[in-house]
């Protein structure tokens, strides 16, 4: 198979691979969509992100969506055909952490795309079965694949822990951001205050749910949350300002190691400060509003590339406008083939076994 | 003032009482619109619900909304003219249960409708400055009037527990279980099951957030919670075994005082059974709700009546149709007046100090 | 190996049977200790609990320590030799349930001793290597073979939810009684009462934590919360009786499948009454309470019996002064032994590879 | 009334000063008892804690018990004469924070001994009647007035949501930090380390609950939640380090009102990070704890003072050994009067009302 490979010296490559078999209890999926993450894009451009470092030709690739090809064993075949959702998560269920619900916290955790767990920028990929979730579908290719980083909107609103007519201050309107805002709004908050520098991302947050759209340093009512997307330590503590005594502040935005942070306002007002790393039993939630349209995710995808361009995606966060480009590892160039019916090869890979 | 009287004997007449006055920490509210309750009616027909009973003359209605016109000592008095909905209750603050966030279940509550209190069908009423909470002036007399049964759907949606989404099944399309309709679906639930036996209930049902509606006994596929806003023995069961192994289920609808229930079902599933009594810290969602359209409370008012007509309103779950009737107690029939413009004198009453 | 075997007919017999093997990520345990359990008793007198029946011949007991003789592939060798507790369930990791951590509400559970799944009152058994929970040297076998039951008690006060310096009323002093007072001592409620008709079982529920002790029927201050091990409808719908609004109802006791209760007190106080049916992720903490001293688990094992003693073993429930049988399912005759150092055979069973 | 008085000058003075009439709904109390904190002592070096500055002759002191005196309109007369542990706060029970039972969250609060309120080192104070606390003759008058702080310890652990059998760090062996170690010695923490530079502090802790006691810089085994009671930012990183994942971190010890903290580890392990500033519904714990023996408070006093001798009370933390300063407002000196049986005068203080 074919897949996209970044080099411990920072240069993207199109190689050759053995296509992967599916393990006991696996399925081997036909990528048919990737998004590209700031994370993807992070390690193009630092080759490392805090501990985990690309010493070894990595793919890259965590928001992956595609068709079952071929199951591991014990795994119904009937699956073969199914279009899925890839959860991009091996957790070790016999860990402490997964046993009481927070498998994302395992620490044997194998996981797309994090040296040295190769991701879905590849023709083909293989994950645990439960971890391949079917879509229906009126929910498309893109969209599947963006269930992953609206997990992270649904983990992030999760420790929120704000209810219909609630409030939420959000820093950032990118990628992150906009889902946590998306989520927001299903969720019925009523008031969804977005905080971004740049103009042109802070206006389109309204399409995404924010209700109020503001530039930093804006004086505003207290909410009820506060929600970091932006990894900036002097947005996270205006953000903690401007929450209610007992209120909660989930940073999701990664930044720097360490941030100077008001301890004294946290006590004071009992502020309750935790992060998203990972998500747990997401995937239900996300299928559910994205088929009944409560979440928008169609709508994020701004660019589109093949395979061989996979550089280009990586670097797609310089495109003004880009919200979030997806990658076709199927195809090698996606505008000679915009025409065309893209549609991935579904036949079973050479050397991958049933 | 005129106020409308049930009597010991069942009987309703319209009389005249000296007009209340506000206490420390009180304000006066000229009532402006009343929702009839279910209890209200029951109060009519049987004298008593469970341990409290009509002995004495006793002013029915909790569902209020009205406009300041006094304030008692310690409450500012800007709050004159102040478009108000009325939360109906009076709990001493110093209670364990209050002060530990559940007032509703303050042991020493002087509840509006309860004997031996009176309640709102009346031309003025007082009540603690913090629990008459202003309205904007998008939010009509007839919405701010219904805070109080939506705040009954926040509660038991609150207690279900079900985040956007998720599911519930909701047993009863009367006026609560379309108030839990409105909250769920305005929580992002994206599958809200209702079950009705009645088919013009059932089938209103979709206008207020129903995504499937059922007649009682149809099978369906489990669901996250189930709130019970019907009462009925029957339906209490069936909703239990439909509830996903961990799930909640929430008992609204006032019945018989005991129910045969499946113990060793919920045993085996280990759901978590509770009631919603009262609420507590709900207006301000209730607020949140209804200015921003999440939920529709004008929709469900189906019938209006003057003062003089509360025996009839109180009968008006009679009328096919029927959701909710409000009551003008400044008017004394609707009828004749309903080409005017409806304006409660906001003057000050008569024998109200300031 | 030697077994112990409940017959439809409901006749044990002791038979020789086939060593299991361990799967992949299993272990062999040469079991030491089992505690006979109420349920077992059950199925020897009715050959049935609820909906599971003994069909064909079953091999009884769930509460069982040991040590490992032989693992299964994927995992490690060194573990041979270790004295473990059993937790006699194997969920399917992949169920939604058990991802979010309720293992125990799996649907796909295969519990010991539950038809069609043979338990301990065998020479040998097989678990997953991560339900086989090490034990240190303080802990006796007997004791760790009644972590089961603990567990039980563990998963009753977590669901509570009372904290150090409140209070608890506990119906029924048998076994499950008494770990649920045990835990909820090590758990430093302070008022933890115990209602009990039997004055022999009543008194002794002092030694294991009750600080006042009652018959059904004496009137009480109001507790936070209510667990039922008594299966008894009147204790259930007396403890509800006592419980403060808002506090937990816990059913523990098995019993009728169905009990008339008092819905209208649930809804007025607000109660939340749920139940336990098994337990997630306790063994730790029980490990934790029975190592130092918190929990006394030797104290509560009154009889012990050898394998072909079991149909007395099941039946010492009518022993005046019983708590918990413990059958040694590696020696004949208890009483035979009782001299001789009782020490478990732990080389490799016949048939058991590796 | 005599009266201990800090002035913006920071010198300490005895004055004689008006005595308190109760208010509607309060008790007034003459003072048996009264615990120095860290805090009283902050403000007599520096004449502030963060925003609250002394700018006008201020009564230190909140850590109070005595015996009601007087009562304001509204309240019991019966209570007169009855002994009392004193909750130092008045919050505003119409704030939406009290009414959701965050009432030490409360805006409008006033706190003893927090610029412009006046604390309790005098003859009398008044109270909310709720407030004033009644005990019973096993607790001692300095067991009463030391349920302040360990309110703060209960706080805490409510916060850490460790149950029996779980662990906990706590940095800081001073009377925060073991007040948080015998909360948790009482709620079942079978591991409880106490991290403290100083070894005759850090010894100590083992007597108030601390099964091991260690040097800041120790490593450990990771626990279930940290509890800072030292302010000093290094303890906190290092606690930050120690948690498992999804564990919590309690800010209790009051320092720099900024700290550098590791956000990528609070992301990586999704830890929750909070603080307590006050405490709500915390004092029938505090006497269910004391009253049983469950944690020993007279065991933390280790110096007694007269009025006359504040100044030195307050400077008692430089005492080697000391953990908790008693005043006696009642009386000039403590060591002239400590044959004596010391006993308020209960009669009723000059100009208060009944």
């Amino acid at each position: 198979m074919r897949a996209g490979v970044l080099h411990p010296d920072l240069t993207v490559t199109t190689e050759t691979r053995r296509s992967p078999e599916p393990g006991p209890g696996d399925v081997t999926v036909a990528v048919r969509a990737v998004g590209v993450c700031g994370s993807d894009t992070h390690y193009l451009r630092h080759g490392r992100i805090g501990e985990y470092v690309v010493r070894d030709p990595l793919v890259l690739g965590h928001e992956a969506a595609g068709v079952v090809v071929a199951v591991g064993d014990g795994v119904d075949r009937a699956r073969i055909g199914e279009r899925v959702s890839i959860e991009p998560q091996r957790p070790d269920p016999t860990t402490p952490e997964s046993k009481r619900g927070d498998y994302h916290l395992c620490p044997r955790m194998r996981f797309y795309a994090t040296p040295p767990v190769d991701g879905a920028f590849a023709e083909f990929v293989t994950i645990g079965a439960d971890f391949a979730h079917p879509v229906p579908p009126e929910v498309s290719d893109e969209a599947a694949a963006l269930f992953e980083p609206l997990s992270v909107g649904i983990a992030a609103m999760r420790k929120a822990e704000v209810a219909a007519g609630g409030s939420v201050l959000i820093a950032g309107a990118g990628p992150i951001g906009l889902m946590v805002a998306q989520v927001a709004r299903a969720s019925g908050l009523t008031r969804i205050v977005v905080s971004e520098p740049d103009e042109q991302r802070r206006l389109r947050a309204r399409d995404f749910g924010a209700t109020t759209v503001i530039t930093p340093g804006t004086e505003i009512e207290r909410v009820d949350a506060f929600v970091d997307a932006s990894g900036v330590a002097g947005a996270v503590r205006e953000g903690l300002s401007r929450v209610r005594p007992g209120g909660r502040v989930i940073l999701v935005g990664m930044g720097a190691d360490t941030m100077e942070l008001p301890i004294s306002l946290i006590q004071n007002r009992e502020l309750v400060v935790t992060g998203v790393f990972r998500y747990a039993n997401t995937w239900p939630t996300a299928l559910a509003l994205a088929r009944t349209g409560a979440v928008d995710l169609d709508a994020m995808v701004t660019a589109r590339f093949g395979l061989d361009e996979l550089a280009a995606a990586l670097d797609a966060d310089r495109i003004p406008g880009n919200i979030k480009a997806v990658v076709y590892p199927s195809i090698s160039s996606y505008e000679q083939n915009s025409d065309d019916d893209v549609e991935t090869d579904t036949t079973r890979p050479e050397g991958t076994r049933r």
